[in-house]
């Protein structure tokens, strides 16, 4: 085996690790595979010292309401406001408003919750005041009590579009209206190339002991991070720092349709195929024990490897993770 | 008795008129007060031949919507949806978006309930694409099923603004926020010198066979109908099919703070006193029989007098109304 294959680690006991850490930890994430893994760590670590910055190419306007998908996940989640069972939303939650906008004759494919529009309202009544999106951000982690940095990856607006055999879609077309049945041909980043970084994202990689990309899809929730000009090179020359969390596991996505997408687009559905897309700016690569099969293979696209269980189903789960990657 | 005056009519039954009457009739209109006459009116005449010029002083812009609460009033009662009990809102409303507005520490004084959030969402969505304000109340009624014309007094913003020993608040600052409690010093109505009556409003007052001034607030309601340049004017062209139902009974205001608001700006807070301030476009006044006393002075302003029971707490109450003004 490799040299920078590192066997699956005796498991952390959920006592013998001191219960904070002071390293500082960036993250990278999209919304529901994200939020498994910083709600853990945010149970486990000084929240006050993660920063999380997260895809915003999900955002849309719908009804004239700017709606960042990625950015409330994680907030709901971490704020402990979020539907647990479906990831995203209020728990509780109901759909008055949403009902009503349909008598109307308006579009109610996505789901937009009564207390979830609240969100909704109050960002967009921020940005028409002038205020951005980032600032949004922390007004509302901040009133719901959450202790970590959220940045969205830049405040301007950068929308996913899939080619796909139907035309082009907005990411939420595809996803929600089209429960991502159309095969995917292509992922673009409308605007991306003069978008800016999000006041407070370069330094944060600079600055962070330790940089985690969650195991959100590599296409289109990772991937539009980095496409903001300047971040990808920002992790390159922090690559040491830069541990990536794969969110394929045994060939399957762990939630979403990146196992399908990546086929599509000609990538290996797989821990590899994953690794060679985070390879020229990944330190190590961690990949779940059903692919350690695949772990030599990835090491020698220039990553140490480290096994750990990555399936989050429990708190004691996402909590145990947590705890691994920082005592990596 | 002065040969103006009309002595009460003997009530009509509700079954000794024709159920439906062939007379346009065109409304001015404020708020509540109003929406029981026009209820009346849509129960017992074809509402097809109803057109109803409604007033948008009171509109205002909270959270980034732009809400109109005498349109929605109007429409919601003609639809059947109001909340009976208030006059305003959707019957069986919750509020869970507005109570998560207030965590973001937004102003919570405007009752914005889940239903109707859609109707500001909905009509500013609709303004933001391109669409008028009467584009998007015609969107509206006729989502709702409403069949008469609802038309907004302007297409413009004209925002009531009252001077107040508190200072300049808006209209709904100084009713709803203030609960009517600060002196009125002065009304203005912000850029009406600039404003157009909206696309039909001439025409409904020309082609009407009887136009009727509902029950509304004089300064407030009706006042900032008569402000948009050349309304007042056209009314006078038609003075002889103006019929003005007196909001004041009895020295009291049959909703609101007319009374109150009238005491301040050095008017009667009488039957008469609302006389003065429509003797110049009003062909008929029409007055409860508590004022009659009031009658035969009215009539030297050069107006004919009705008397009528205009006190509508019943649903008889208002068709009655109603089929009394049709049969005039």
């Amino acid at each position: 085996m490799d040299s920078h294959v590192t066997l699956p680690t005796p498991p952390v006991s959920e006592f013998s690790m001191p219960s904070k850490t002071k390293l500082k930890i960036t993250a990278l994430a999209g919304g529901v595979g994200a939020s498994k893994l910083l709600l853990g760590l945010y149970e486990v670590m000084d929240p006050g010292l993660l920063t999380i910055i997260v895809n915003t190419g999900d955002d849309i306007v719908l009804h004239g309401l700017k709606i960042s998908p990625d950015l409330d996940i994680v907030t709901y989640t971490l704020a402990g406001i979020v539907d647990v069972s479906k990831g995203w939303g209020f728990r509780r939650e109901t759909f008055h408003t949403l009902r009503r906008l349909a008598v109307y004759g308006r579009p109610n494919w996505f789901n937009l919750g009564d207390r979830d529009l609240a969100t909704h309202i109050h960002r967009t009544a921020m940005l028409a005041d002038g205020k951005t999106l980032s600032q949004a951000a922390d007004s509302i982690r901040n009133a719901l009590g959450v202790k970590s940095c959220i940045l969205p990856m830049t405040d301007d607006p950068v929308p996913t579009l899939i080619d796909s055999n139907e035309g082009s879609l907005h990411f939420q077309e595809y996803l929600v209206k089209r429960r991502a049945e159309p095969v995917v041909r292509g992922i673009r980043f409308a605007g991306v190339e003069s978008a800016h970084p999000a006041p407070g994202v370069l330094k944060a990689i600079h600055a962070a002991d330790r940089i985690l990309v969650c195991p959100s899809n590599p296409l289109i929730s990772i991937g539009p991070i980095l496409a903001v000009p300047q971040i990808r090179n920002q992790l390159r020359a922090h690559q040491e720092k830069v541990f990536a969390v794969c969110p394929i596991v045994g060939g399957k996505s762990l939630k979403g349709p990146s196992d399908k997408m990546l086929f599509h687009l000609g990538h290996d559905p797989t821990a590899l195929g994953v690794a060679r897309l985070y390879a020229d700016f990944t330190g190590t690569f961690v990949i779940d024990p059903a692919d350690q099969a695949q772990a030599s293979t990835i090491s020698t696209l220039g990553m140490k490897v480290v096994i750990l269980p990555t399936v989050m189903k429990t708190c004691s789960q996402k909590r145990k993770l947590a705890r691994n990657l920082l005592s990596l």
